[in-house]
């Protein structure tokens, strides 16, 4: 199966030069392990050399790969949390969610790529400059369709759409989303928080207490292990903190 | 929105407490805190009231809640796990994958919620009386059409299906499957395995080495943190093992 | 060298059927492997078989050993944790150091051990019970001679000791004893308390700002690999959480 | 009490500013923030102030200071591992123990401060220039009449001395070891070797087994916690793998 113009590949030359580029035959694309010329009729899984004989290989991007490769404004989410995340939201094809805030975008593809066509993200950023990057992280990944983005402060004006499933929420202060978001919620609907620090999990617990139940706080931590025959071992150095994620369903006022 | 008949729903009472159940109007359900009786004309976030006084809602369940609250014939897959495996393969609504084996039908939900409407899910199991329990716990879940079983050993007779996004393998010899897996998948295709030991991660990074590219062995720890007001701190016991996730994406024979 | 009357031993018939006894020739000793019959003239590596045909070694307990196997009347410090505290301490051979609160003693051992002969240990602890179980721990361990106990409340109190090397302090609320440890330290000594929640670590800090420099706080985790032929992997379970570890120096005034 | 001549002090400016030196009145210790001249009759938990005004304090050095500030010419050993390791073997002051290889000689230091004066660590180094630098380490701490220096390879010449209490082996090859570190320890004898790759454990367990019971092995993880008012979390990078821990207790022959 032929990459068609425009298409998202992951260039792959090893884990420390790999690259996600848009698809044209005929593009130069410099590394430093030298330089490829995309050519014509090729399909995922084909490998090209470079002019100082190196070998990278056309692949298909992983969501992972579209969520780490944005172009940053913002610390991003990785996908250890995400993937949690995502499966304590319990979403699927064709679920409406809201995101607070968009930040790089990252989760936004996530998202996306969850709710299918049939679905809808609702993104908030309040601050301008970061919403369009998003944007245009979103567009790169050919999933603008799925995504409606929203350049106010939820906190103070509230949300402008209703009866979704699941809210994500990633901002300094996620509890003062708590009212807002519930009314955003469908009956049972999720809440999803990020936050770095303990003060932030205990403020939006809090907030949660009322029109929430089944508060859950958890981490999640990735650890690779280095398989190479007779020295197998974990990495030594890893990522030992992104955030806590917090997760409640709402419940209806009695 | 009210709850349909035959639904699934989540009734939670605390975290000892929760029960995945199908609502039929009228019906009885017995917990260590008193017997509901499920009223009819009843949305997601509604609460009962036991028969002793305790209050229970109806929520709904996440990704999670389905995979977690199967009946199990055998170990299951973890949220934590899934989550990530999800997002390394790169799936999305319409996407065709693999997976081998079975089990228990917990990652078969997962998958069956990506993939969505316009996906599917080819799922391979050799124990019979496991795979009738998966089809079973899959129907529960309302995603039967979504998922094909065949009840063979694809390790000696190859998989009848082909072109597929990925392929999900949790069985005790992976190695086995790198060859019929690889003929499965698309170019750029991506290999998922979990295996609980470090023996069976080392064969399958040997079995891998031909027909795959960019390698990949990590553990995901999830660890709970009890926020309590003034009383802050992780829960004292975790799981500390489930398996190794191997990710691998598959090549073009030059 | 023969086994001494009187001298502990580690009876160890597998990780599930070990004890730490007192040694007598002749003594019987009943576990669930069958029973024993301590001989005369035995040395430490000899094994005995019980009636009932299994074999158990006389191993030297090992400092983990006499912490793990006191007679416990309160949660008791782990071998992992207490390892780095006492390195951070910073104490050996002839330090004088104090320890607020006994408990059951378990830390009592570990520092008397540390201490040696030339050194003193100060232990205080205000419920009399848990002093006298803590005392006959210490003393089942022969290093009574080693350790001072005080029944009493150092918060209010004061020490009645002073020019001390290092304090190890596990109460509730350590952050009440800033001050008295600060005048019962010499110089640049040593805090290093051990704290189950995050806010009395908080609380900690803010005591420990005035008078104390170099504050850190850790937490130190144990993960088993069980090791065997072909099927080596982590154990499924841990403890994942005692507690925080708060280290600080000493500072004179100004 | 005033700082002696020749002793050793933790210069400590902060978290990035500390260095461990030999104390003499009117010397003049340069750091990034500015210039500090050792005054004379100083006391541990003094302070001095750079000629740029910046704070430094007089510290005690704990026992990780010593080991973390060697001169390495190889990788050393965490204070983590060795705390751990310390109680798993059971010494103290008196100890007689054995080391296969002195390394840059951290681990040596911490040994030696265990077993006190009236102990004795038998160091074992098979790399002249290594063995020379490790000298260097441990008589700058003050411990060298508690330490005996070896180059050799006891692999194949065995070790010149015995009834030793704990043996303490961090080489590529441990289960080279079995057989010569067995017959150099007494019965009941602690066996604590420190391996980075899996393989390594593997071989070793397989090596122990025969005159050695109570095989364990662990890794020690250390996580730091930031304690900042409102902005409380774990640091986000951490060192994720040292080596794993393998203990054991040498049994006599039958």
């Amino acid at each position: 199966m032929s990459i068609k113009e425009g298409q998202l590949v992951y260039l792959y030359g090893g884990e420390r030069a790999s690259y996600l580029i848009l698809y044209y035959p005929g593009k130069r694309f410099s590394t430093h392990l030298g330089e490829v010329i995309l050519p014509s009729d090729v399909s995922f899984g084909d490998s090209l050399t470079t002019n100082t004989g190196r070998k990278f290989y056309l692949l298909r991007p992983t969501t992972s790969d579209l969520a780490m490769k944005v172009r940053r404004t913002t610390t991003i989410i990785y996908p250890k949390d995400a993937g949690y995340m995502l499966l304590e939201a319990g979403i699927g094809s064709g679920s409406r969610v809201l995101e607070v805030g968009s930040g790089s975008g990252a989760l936004t593809i996530i998202l996306a790529m969850a709710v299918g066509e049939d679905g809808k993200v609702y993104s908030f950023e309040r601050r301008k400059e970061f919403m369009e990057n998003a944007m245009e992280n979103v567009k790169r990944a050919g999933l603008e369709e799925r995504v409606e983005f929203f350049n106010m402060d939820p906190a103070s004006e509230g949300f402008p759409v209703e009866n979704l499933d699941a809210a994500f929420v990633d901002v300094p202060e996620p509890w003062t989303l708590a009212r807002p978001v519930h009314e955003a919620l469908m009956g049972g609907g999720r809440w999803i928080s990020l936050s770095p620090t303990i003060e932030q999990v205990q403020m939006t617990f809090d907030a949660l207490e009322e029109g929430f139940v089944r508060l859950k706080c958890v981490e999640i931590l990735e650890r690779e292990i280095l398989v190479r025959r007779g020295k197998t071992r974990p990495r030594e150095r890893m990522v030992s903190h992104t955030g806590y994620v917090v997760t409640a369903s709402k419940v209806n006022a009695k």
